[in-house]
């Protein structure tokens, strides 16, 4: 199922009164490159999962000015010319995209999707590629943190009723489970993506009946090998359990189980070895114990450290809004203009130097060496740069250009591949599950040292020598002509 | 214009499953209430502002499942009766819902939406529910503070790109309308709630043309009067401002005006008093600056302290994500049941004393001294409480019950209002702009000691003593039936 489209008009109006300054001016069609990424890990993370691609594409292939679209623009008081709004009626997405597959692990200043096409188009998609590749990518990042410090858990999507908004829910539910979650318990998440949903029951269900045993007794009785009770409506030692304890053994002289016991508050490291000591003693080895409670990889990792006995874990707002970090800050920046028969790099300089722009179309290799099957850094290179892997390859900090290394046996993997050429796709989606295996085997080409959850060490994103210095030559360039204007 | 309605299955799977086990247990058209509140202030707040209203209304108009619906639920794993699917088909909301309009200054604990109809409705609007009003009351209480510190500026939502996804973008930005901001970046809330829609031009504006004068002389020709140029993407000083100020005079001498400069990195504090001397001094005092870069309410409030020459303010990430605190973690409880006809208040407990709920249908008294017009606090009452305004009133702290005080002269305005009743809309949803003009005039009844953003006076929201005393009643009688069962 594909969820529907989403409209031309989500974008900023200066992307429209660009596109109708271009149209003016007679510059619409100018061919443009664009690269999209992001300057700084979120979460104090090693890495970023890129997620939110496939949305990107649906979202190109689709796009359309409806004549919806068209009225409201030609009310607004920038008195847009009839022409302009009538070639809005044809318009479509005819440039190249090229990206870096779902699942990838990406870092900084790696172009994540870089676009060709008029400048025109490329002005209306940044701000819906910014939208769905910023907050995919990020809530994928953190699942693949809360995955890092339960590796063998049941881990459960419950985001959706803290989640910001309805589209949030579901692609966030969507790259949670590309970061190896297990399931959602969002229903349309499912629906749309396949992701396996999973719930349990509210503390209304207790309320509503007269006796915590009764409203037990009913809801097993839907879900007879299914069913998780929840045992903190009143209190979860001396009422819940010992009720839910009483069904599970009713359960079981029927030849049925009680699937779990759900936690929601209080003391989940106690009450969960308590759980576990009044199960087990009962007999009902085999019932498992969930939690919930405002759960993220901090307080799964400390409940771990104190012998929690939670075989699964429902994990809402923290994860859903990236409470830590609620934006990753992703940018789209021009990074090429097409002039006379060849492409011409250009820059943006910032007061801040780590947001001057690296000029040029460019791809990313990641160079894995042949003996550790492990990653030992990525190159950012221009875009026709052809690596020989027969010779050694000498990396360095684009900043601290000291810091170098001689690189021989190695892989060098083009992480970015073509996905629309002309605006005709060419790139077959993967399937979700596909792309879930493909990051679990990601997840193998790097070191621990670079996934660990604190003080990650720093992974090398180095630029290609020519790149490097055809970035320092435009600088000097701007700078003079600058300086020339203010009289030297 | 009305948005896409929301589908059926946003909703959280154990709904689903609870809705079925009342149907399998014949309990499906148990009458209930839930309240939708609250419990702690986001941002260290004096209130919130209440909004996703209209949301609401929409989802509970148009909820239906559809065939697609019904045929993803038939092939889940929880074996659902293809009686019980059979019966989604016909399936609407039926119940009544009261709710306080949008705009409205709101407390912790105050139920904001009250709903009464079958259990199984009420239990599966409940995470739409939270969804849209968690959302938007979050957004619209971060854009009061924003607007608290810049009661006069233009204050631009300009959060699009970095909104977690695309209907967080949307319904983020009326919330902002709705709290004072002036205009969106966001052009689909233009079309959608007629919201002013503004944008300036990008730095690939510049960066497409061989000088920034020449983009400059470019971007004016389309909006001779109303351009807005971004002078960072160079220098700011040196190469920005000079170019802008040319074409400003450039523009004067056609009986043209530049509309403004933006600035968009380092010192806005600095820049914007060299830029107000430099615009002046050229003889453009009329052309406006606008500033952008990561601004929340402590940066324009130390900013303008600073003496920062700023006229307007696009406002992006840390407002649409509530960067601080981006879920306000609403709740959705079950209040009474009605048996045999008559309601029964029901509660749950909970090891944190915060988060006992308040039991029984209820509504919110704001009470109004009739000299000031300021709000003395708020009564939460049973739902058929009279309070008459010619006795005076005791109000007493619902924990530290000793702190009272006597109110007399006062109007006592109930906040909730009749919204649905059997299913059908009693309420005419006002315009947004009536919401926004509502809500200035609800500023007007509070102290400033209550809106000031740092260290705000508590604002006492307090329980009708009959309430208080259910309450304690309910939680004596199951704290004495756990004893009970466990001997004692």
């Amino acid at each position: 199922m594909v969820p529907s489209p989403v409209p031309s008009l989500h974008t900023d109006k200066y992307q429209i009164n660009m596109m109708y300054a271009h149209w003016k001016n007679g510059t619409h069609r100018r061919r443009r490159a664009f690269d999209l990424y992001f300057r700084q890990l979120p979460f104090g993370n090693g890495y970023a999962v890129f997620a939110g691609l496939e949305r990107a594409v649906h979202y190109l292939e689709n796009l359309r000015f409806t004549e919806e679209d068209i009225e409201y623009l030609a009310g607004q008081p920038e008195n847009y010319d009839p022409d302009f709004l009538k070639m809005l009626r044809s318009f479509r997405f005819t440039g190249d995209l090229y990206a870096i597959p779902e699942g990838t692990l990406v870092f900084p200043n790696e172009p994540l999707l870089r676009l060709e096409g008029t400048i025109m188009e490329l002005q209306l998609v940044e701000t819906a590629l910014l939208n769905f590749v910023g907050y995919q990518s990020l809530v994928a990042t953190k699942a693949a943190r809360i995955r890092h410090v339960a590796p063998k858990d049941v881990l459960m999507e419950f985001g959706t009723r803290r989640a910001q908004e309805t589209d949030a829910a579901v692609w966030g539910a969507r790259a949670t489970y590309i970061a190896g979650f297990d399931a959602t318990s969002n229903v349309r998440a499912g629906q749309l993506f396949g992701i396996p949903t999973r719930g349990t029951h509210s503390h209304s269900w207790v309320q509503d009946f007269d006796s915590e045993l009764e409203a037990f007794r009913a809801f097993v009785r839907s879900f007879p090998d299914q069913a998780i009770l929840l045992v903190d409506t009143y209190d979860t030692l001396k009422s819940g359990l010992p009720h839910a304890i009483q069904v599970g053994l009713e359960l079981k002289r029927e030849g049925k189980r009680l699937a779990g016991v759900r936690l929601d508050s209080g003391d989940l490291a106690y009450l969960s070895k308590r759980a576990r000591q009044m199960l087990d003693e009962a007999g009902l080895t085999d019932t498992l114990i969930v939690a919930s409670s405002d759960l993220d990889e901090t307080t799964i990792l400390n409940l771990k450290s104190q012998g929690a006995r939670i075989d699964s874990w429902g994990i809402g707002t923290k994860l859903i809004t990236a409470y830590d970090q609620p934006a990753l800050g992703a940018v789209y920046k021009m990074v090429a203009r097409y002039e006379q028969g060849r492409w011409l790099p250009t820059l943006k300089i910032s007061s801040n130097p780590e947001k001057v722009t690296t000029p040029g179309r460019k791809t990313v290799y990641r160079i894995v060496d042949r003996k550790t099957g492990k990653a030992r850094g990525d190159l950012i290179t221009r875009v026709d740069t052809v690596i020989d892997e027969s010779r050694p390859l000498i990396l360095f900090h684009p900043v601290h250009t000291f810091r170098k290394k001689k690189v021989t046996h190695f892989r060098a993997i083009n992480l970015l591949v073509p996905i629309f050429r002309d605006g005709k796709r060419v790139y077959e989606l993967p399937s979700l599950e596909e792309i879930r295996n493909y990051h679990r085997e990601q997840l193998s080409l790097f070191w621990e040292e670079y996934l660990r959850l604190l003080n990650p060490e720093e992974y090398p994103v180095d630029l290609s020598r020519d790149l490097w210095e055809e970035k320092q030559n435009l600088l000097n360039k701007i700078y003079a002509s600058i300086r020339e204007e203010n009289g030297g």
